[in-house]
């Protein structure tokens, strides 16, 4: 069995991936991405191939074809494929659907609305760097204020109780996004607490941006 | 069993919901939450209550505590609860993956971007009707040309083979916000012919946003 990550170190995509694959014990062979050098490695001709989108991450289990792309969509696949040691969700419709929707409003309604593309084309409008930030702020507040209502009633020492979920792999690296736009966590106390408390198990340490070998 | 869902008529991601509901012919109670009128009545303190992210849909399963936000999270959690008269995703993981992959192709990296609380931020910002309409036409022209060349390979009648999966579930609301926005989908020959095909479907028919009781 091979695995191949292919992303970004900076790229809150592909750092839940990594979170996902290091709490499942999975060794996988990094391929870095550069979002930037060469007018963007994304949109080489061989990563089309892989990823028509042109976005990070793309994953390959063993075999060419079986190239998949969006995050969610692999941690999911993880999970299904690779049950042990743990699992990102519970057995039960209704709690899968909570921690599935905490996940995606952070997937579908911060996180694309701040990266790197989409600030590109907030300067292409006009906006300069103070604009570039106050519409990633701007974005990343409405939803923290959002998921730390939701999470009022589930949290414990994660997102949904004790155990990590997909919730919190997905959290995790927007709250390291939140941090390098300056956004200031102490208005999201819960949101911050699981965060430190994420980040104190090796899966995630592994994970972040800054152990990755391509950051700079 | 008293299913609620609370959404608009052209919100894309409560289109979705409704064709997801038809498809498992379950009756539901349809709650119009307008996304002007009233300043927004989705930021009204009753909705907020539901679902704090100020967003549609809302979904509601008997009881006031199982109140659900997220369009993919509410149709997983269909698909898991209400296995007849067909399934929205098959049981392999892969498969699984790449057709949850082609869903947040357009729920992740789409949708959220040319929605219209991202519209009136962009008119915020100083653009005028033509800007936002050029935003829009940009992302959804990006995932789009994305999408017809991922379907190559595996298009049937629908996204995936000749099985509704939850790929079409949210490409054809998309295909309608396509046209709104003057998209050319002849650009995309694949994609409208899936798109012909699943409005030939009672299902897709009645869950239309001009066949709406609060359409204008």
């Amino acid at each position: 069995m091979s695995i191949h990550l292919y992303g970004y170190w900076r790229s809150s995509a592909t750092y839940r991936v990594r979170i996902a694959l290091n709490l499942k014990n999975i060794a996988y062979q990094y391929h870095p991405i550069h979002l930037v050098k060469d007018g963007g490695q994304q949109y080489s001709e061989d990563y089309l191939r892989m990823n028509p989108s042109g976005l990070v991450p793309a994953f390959i289990d063993d075999d060419e074809d079986f190239t998949l792309n969006q995050s969610l969509s692999i941690i999911e696949y993880l999970d299904e494929r690779y049950p042990e040691p743990l699992r990102f969700l519970p057995n039960h419709a209704l709690d899968k659907a909570r921690i599935r929707g905490v996940a995606q409003d952070i997937a579908c309604d911060v996180q694309p609305l701040a990266n790197l593309r989409v600030l590109n084309a907030i300067t292409e409008l006009g906006g300069d760097a103070n604009a570039r930030t106050a519409w990633a702020v701007k974005w990343i507040e409405k939803g923290f204020t959002a998921i730390e209502k939701r999470l009022q009633t589930r949290a414990g020492k994660y997102c949904f109780g004790f155990d990590v979920t997909l919730a919190d792999i997905v959290l995790i690296p927007q709250v390291y996004n939140a941090k390098r736009f300056g956004v200031d966590m102490t208005k999201y106390p819960l949101i911050a607490s699981i965060d430190e408390n994420c980040n104190e198990l090796e899966a995630f340490q592994l994970a972040a941006p800054e152990n990755q070998p391509d950051a700079t």
